[in-house]
């Protein structure tokens, strides 16, 4: 896909740990391999990732058993930003080297405020360092965690310098006006993802290129059926049943969640553990998800079923 | 200076860098090497070190360097913690095995808000991985930058876990209040330092330890003079001096500002780069606020004579 730009539905992957803590890269492996059955692309080392609890030799070792394991690397839009630049660099390249079809780079967080001027100079670096007519650099705003919001001004430079590779973003800022003023800009073939398919249909009726969302990780068929038929009579209705599932996932911490969510429906309870600062979810509240789940017609087909099987 | 707490005035030492933007560990050696003449301690990788736009790789090399040239580790608090839990055993272990008088350490600052809990799961995992007698963790506080304050409950946990470990804190939360609610709890032989000069005198009235604080980097003698002189009657006076350069040196952007000053005082102009995303100084307010600092009796006596001698 060198050359091409992602659309569709991708998946920031949760990240297994065994019980000290390191990387489960086998489990990671096959649950790729379970969101590529379900049509979702792989956002690995995103936030719902705990990326930035990872090392950078942590994430390129799964990176490499992903490619190693034969996942097209076309499917992987592996996070790389980090605050710092040579960490950033050093992933960003390595994803590039791989074959990725592009890297989603967070600004770096650590100071705020800082300015666009900044900002700019950071990215730069990093593709200039970089250096490669084979990298895609998708921006990633989640300034809700960030405090460093990414401006349509200093985006639309960005794209001005570097029309080849500055070529989309992921907007998690969780406020469609914000999306919305993405789309007006319409830079052109700028892929614009939503960081939650509830803006999913939104995003495509104005020209959005899908979604990146944590509830992938464990709805990810449905949420491609809306990609898909956006433009049928049951988009709503589809719209709305990803809702009322979204709504339920985040009803406490987001990533603790998910992990419970994929544990039972994986029969396989060392998905619970978590990295610090975060916490696993407790059983009484992970009982009541899944409970509340199954009552909407929840399931996660083929999950975990190489195990049983 | 193991077993032994640390007190008196630590610098955040600002990195130089080379016009590659790769740190520049012989003049960063000279500075430290000044600061010590000075009478300062060094808290490397501060938040004016801009120590999260490094790589661990980087801050290794950088104190090797400084244990290399001779400086005594008893000497050197570096700054050690990171989102990523494995980035911060690995450095706060080397920190250990050079001997160093402690390890100041961050909390994770990506996700937010997190509990006081997941907050001690990190602290612990690290202590626990890091598994020495002569570990000695300062607590670092930046709730403005990291937006993860770390409350005097948590404190207290840790402490009560790790009398022997957790045996200080830098309060950087830039608020007098939150450090008396520190001081009040008196923790057994705690040492709190605070993140700025500006209540250095009113920190030491009240049981405190000292300060650890970017304007160390340019007027460290009379910092430390203050330590020395609190009980005297001169002290709300030189108090009163300190705050006039802080207030100089805090007109615009702080590490660029401390930057642009070595560079005058050192007439040595590579001083002035730094690391995305942060930018330089314009000259224009660079000369502006030099010129104050001189109309106000500031001289940096001694910093870059090895040059010209």
């Amino acid at each position: 896909m060198d050359g091409r730009r992602l659309s569709g539905v991708l998946c920031p992957v949760i990240t297994p740990f065994k019980p000290d803590l390191s990387p489960d890269a086998e489990k990671f492996v096959a649950q790729c391999q379970w969101l590529i059955s379900q049509g979702v692309g792989l956002a690995v080392f995103g936030t719902n990732s705990e990326a930035n609890s990872l090392s950078v030799d942590e994430k390129i070792s799964l990176l490499d058993a992903l490619v190693a394991a034969g996942i097209d690397p076309q499917r992987l839009l592996p996070g790389s930003g980090s605050c710092s630049l040579a960490d950033a660099v050093r992933l960003t390249a390595h994803a590039v080297q791989l074959g990725c079809a592009g890297a989603l780079v967070l600004p770096p967080f650590f100071y705020k405020p800082v300015s666009d001027g900044g900002l700019y100079n950071y990215f730069s670096e990093v593709i200039e360092r970089v250096n490669s007519t084979a990298l895609k650099v998708y921006l990633y705003d989640i300034a809700p965690l960030t405090k460093v919001p990414l401006s349509p001004d200093l985006i639309g430079r960005l794209v001005e310098s570097y029309p080849n590779t500055i070529v989309g973003i992921k907007d998690s800022s969780g406020d469609w006006s914000n999306t919305e003023q993405l789309l007006a800009r319409n830079w052109e073939d700028f892929r614009v993802f939503v960081g939650s398919e509830t803006f999913l249909l939104q995003n495509m009726r104005n020209g959005g290129a899908g979604c990146i969302s944590a509830t992938a990780n464990i709805n990810p068929a449905p949420i491609r059926r809306l990609f898909q038929e956006w433009q049928s009579a049951e988009a709503d209705t589809l719209q709305s049943q990803l809702n009322t599932i979204r709504e339920i996932a985040m009803r406490h911490p987001m990533i603790p969640t998910l992990k419970a969510t994929v544990a039972h429906f994986s029969d396989d309870n060392s998905w619970l553990g978590v990295r610090p600062p975060l916490v696993s979810l407790s059983s009484r509240y992970a009982q009541e998800v899944v409970a509340e789940l199954i009552q909407n017609d929840f399931d996660m087909p083929g999950l975990g079923s190489s195990r049983s099987g």
